[in-house]
C-alpha cells in the first residue's frame, strides 16, 4: 500500500541540505509513503501515482514526534498527590512507593491496558516513536514483566531497575544495586535495548550508578541516565564518561557539565513537563544550545512528577519557559529525540526514512507553540499506515 | 430525545448544597438530559428510562466550559510575530493593525468559516458557551458585520468597537470614540448583548471609556471591560462603578481595586493564556480569591496576544502559575464563566440547567491540571445534543 500526502503547505523534513532553515522546510510539497518508508519527496501535484491520496490542503506536515523518555508501565495514578503539592497541602500517602505498590499488585492485563492506552493517547498527539522504561516493579519478576510488556509496544525499552531503592531494601541499598546488576539485569536484558539509572541524591550515587551501567553494558545494553534533575551531581559527567546516548533532565549543570556534553555524542534530553508539574525551575536550554549541545525534548510521562503525554505541550513550554525558538523546539521533539535514541530512521522525512508523519490542522510548525493546548494533530501515519486517532 | 449519562464516577454539579465540596461533586452518579435541559440527577443505575444511554464507565462528567472572553471574528494569523516575540527578534509588520487590515479585506464567508472553525475547535475541548467580541473591523460596516456574524454562533455577543483606535483616526482618537458611541453603536447594538472597552494606556482612557460605556448602556447593552492588563489604571474601578458583569485581565491591581471588586457583583476574569503567550507576569488569583472576589477563567482566544482556544490549558496554567486549586480552576472555568456572563442556566449541572455536559477520559476533574496538554475531552453535549467532535 502506498500513499501520497499532497498539497502540503509546509513540510518539515529535518534533512540537512534540503529545503530552508534548520528544519529543512519544503513549501508546497508532496510526500509518498510506501512499504513503511518515505519513497519520494517533491513538489505538490508532481508525486508519482500511489494507492491512496491524502489532501493536506495547505497544512503543515512533520515527522512523527520521538518521545525519548517515558515511564508507561505502571498501575494507579496520583492525582490527589498532585493537587496537594500544587495547593501547598501536606500529603503523606503518595510518592513513588505508592506506584510501586500499585504496579506490583496489578495483573499483566491491567498493566498492558494502561500501557496501550497511553501509547494510543500519545499517537493521537503525534508521537510515533516512544521510549518506555521499567522502574515501578523493583523485583526481578516485576521488572522482567515491565520490560517484557514494554517490548510489546516499542523497540525502545529501557531497564530502569535502579529507579529507586524499594522499601524492602531500605536498609541495604548496596544489596539492591547488586540485585539490579545481577539477576534482575539478566532477566530484563533480553527484552531491553537501554540501561538507565536515576543518579541523584536520595536515589543512586556515582559508585552505584557505575556498578549498574557497567553491568548493563556487559549485558549488551546501551546507557542513558537520569542526571542532575534535583541538584548538581555526578550524573552528567558519568553519562559522558560512559558514552550514554542521553543525559536526561539536566536542570542543574556546572560549566564543566555543559562543556562535557558539548564535547560528546551525549544528547541533553530536557523534560519541561516535569518542571511545570512540580513548580521547579526549568533547565536552561539556551545555554546548552548556545554551547553546541544537542538537545532533545521528551515528556517523562509518569504518574508522579509529570503525567502529560503531550509532545506539543512540551514544545510550547520549551518556547515559553526555556527560550527555545519554535524551530528548535520542533527539531528537538523529532530529530533530537531520534538522536537521543541513536536512531537515524525516525525524526526526519527524507527518502528512506520511516513513514512516520503527522498532519497539523495549521499552516506551519509555529502553531505548536503559538496555539498551546490546542489539539492540532489531525492525521498520523506510523510505518506508512494511517492510525485511527 | 432524552439521554441518560450513566455510571459517572465523578459528577461535577457546581450546585450549592449538592454533593461534596465547592464543586458539588456527586460520585457514582447518573444524569438525564431531556428537551435541552438537565431533567434528573441521581445515583448510577437509578435513572428513569431515556431514549439513549451513554456509559461513562466511571469517568468524570463536568458542566461544559463557559469561555467568557474570546475574539473570534478575524482573518489571518500572526504566527511569525509570535515566534519573533518569543525569540527576542524585532518584528515590525505585526500587531493588531495587521489583523484589522486582514479582517477588513476578508469576505463574510471567510470570516464565518474562521469563526465556525474556532467554535468547533472549542467544542472539541469542552467549551459549550462562548462569548465573542467584535473589534477587528473598526468601521461601522466592519463592526456591524462582526457582531452580526458572531450572533450566528452565540448569544453572548460583545460590541468592542473601542478595541483600538484605527489608523485612519490616529490623529483624532476622540473623533473615533464619538463614532463608536454613535453610528457604530447604533449599527451594532441590535446584534449584541454586551458593550466592552479596552481601557488601558495606549488604548482608551477613563473619559473615553465612560463615553462608550454610557452610550452602550443607553442602547440597552451591559458593560464588561478589558481592565488593568498592562499596568495599573482606572479600568477595574470603572468596571465596578458601572456595574460591569466582569473586569477582564486584572493583572495589575491596587489594594483599592481588589477591595472594589470584592464589594461588587463584578467578576474578575483572568486570562492566563495571554501571560503564557506574551511572557508577562500572571495575575494574582490567590489574592483575589482570598479577598472574596469571584474569579472566572477564559481563553482570550485571539490571533495576537493568545491564540489558544483551550479551557483545559487555562485550567492547568491557573493551577501552576496562579496558585488556584484544581477545584477552584474548574469552578472558574464553568460556574465562574457563567457568572461573568450573568447566566444561571450554564456552568452547572443541576436539574433545570442547560444540558451542556462534558465527559473526560479521566476519573476526576483533577486530571485537567494533572495531565496538562492532554486532550481529555471525550464526549460533549450541548443543549442536550451530542456533538460530533
Ligand atoms: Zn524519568
Ligand atoms: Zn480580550
Amino acid at each position: 500500500m502506498s500513499t501520497v500526502i499532497d498539497d502540503i503547505g509546509e513540510l518539515v523534513t529535518n534533512e540537512p541540505g534540503m529545503g530552508e532553515g534548520p528544519l529543512g522546510i519544503v513549501r508546497d510539497a508532496a510526500l509518498v509513503l510506501e512499504a513503511g518508508r518515505v519513497a519520494w519527496v517533491g513538489a505538490a501535484g508532481r508525486a508519482p501515482a500511489a494507492d491512496e491520496r491524502y489532501d493536506a490542503a495547505g497544512r503543515a506536515v512533520l515527522p512523527g514526534f520521538v518521545d525519548s523518555h517515558a515511564h508507561l508501565v505502571f498501575a494507579g495514578e496520583r492525582a490527589e498527590e498532585f493537587a496537594a503539592r500544587m495547593s501547598g497541602r501536606p500529603y503523606t500517602a503518595g510518592g513513588i512507593r505508592r506506584t510501586v505498590a500499585d504496579t506490583r499488585r496489578a495483573t499483566d492485563a491491567q498493566l498492558r491496558a494502561g500501557l496501550r492506552r497511553l501509547v494510543a493517547e500519545m499517537a493521537r498527539q503525534g508521537t510515533t516513536t516512544v521510549e518506555c522504561k521499567s522502574g515501578y516493579g523493583l523485583t526481578v519478576a516485576d521488572e522482567e514483566r515491565s520490560v517484557r510488556l514494554a517490548a510489546e509496544v516499542t523497540d525502545e525499552v529501557t531497564f530502569l531497575g535502579a529507579h529507586v531503592v524499594p522499601p524492602e531494601y531500605a536498609g541495604d541499598p548496596d544489596g539492591y544495586v547488586r540485585l539490579v546488576a545481577s539477576q534482575m539485569l539478566a532477566a530484563c536484558a533480553p527484552h531491553a535495548r537501554w540501561i538507565d539509572v536515576f543518579c541523584e541524591d536520595g536515589a543512586f550515587d556515582a559508585d552505584q550508578t557505575r556498578t549498574v551501567l557497567e553491568a548493563g553494558i556487559r549485558a549488551g545494553l546501551i546507557p542513558r541516565l537520569h542526571a542532575n534533575q534535583l541538584g548538581h551531581g555526578p550524573g552528567v559527567a558519568l553519562a559522558v564518561e560512559y558514552g550514554a546516548a542521553s543525559a536526561d533532565h539536566c536542570t542543574f549543570l556546572t560549566d564543566a557539565d555543559v562543556a562535557a556534553l558539548a564535547g560528546s555524542q551525549t544528547v541533553a534530553t530536557l523534560l519541561p513537563g516535569v518542571e511545570f508539574a512540580t513548580r521547579q525551575p526549568y533547565p536552561d536550554a539556551r545555554r546548552l544550545i548556545d554551547a553546541g549541545v544537542t538537545v532533545a525534548l521528551a515528556t517523562d510521562c509518569n504518574p508522579g512528577s509529570c503525567y502529560t503525554s503531550s509532545m506539543p505541550f512540551c514544545i510550547a513550554l520549551a518556547v515559553r519557559e526555556m527560550r527555545m525558538t519554535p524551530a528548535e523546539a520542533v527539531w528537538s521533539a523529532t530529530a533530537g529525540g531520534a538522536r537521543a535514541l541513536r536512531r537515524d530512521d525516525v525524526g526526519r522525512l527524507g527518502v528512506g526514512a520511516r513513514a512516520d508523519a503527522v498532519v497539523l490542522d495549521a499552516p506551519s510548525h509555529l502553531h505548536l507553540a503559538y496555539r498551546p493546548g490546542v489539539p492540532l494533530v489531525m492525521a498520523v501515519w506510523k510505518d506508512g499506515e494511517r492510525l485511527e486517532l
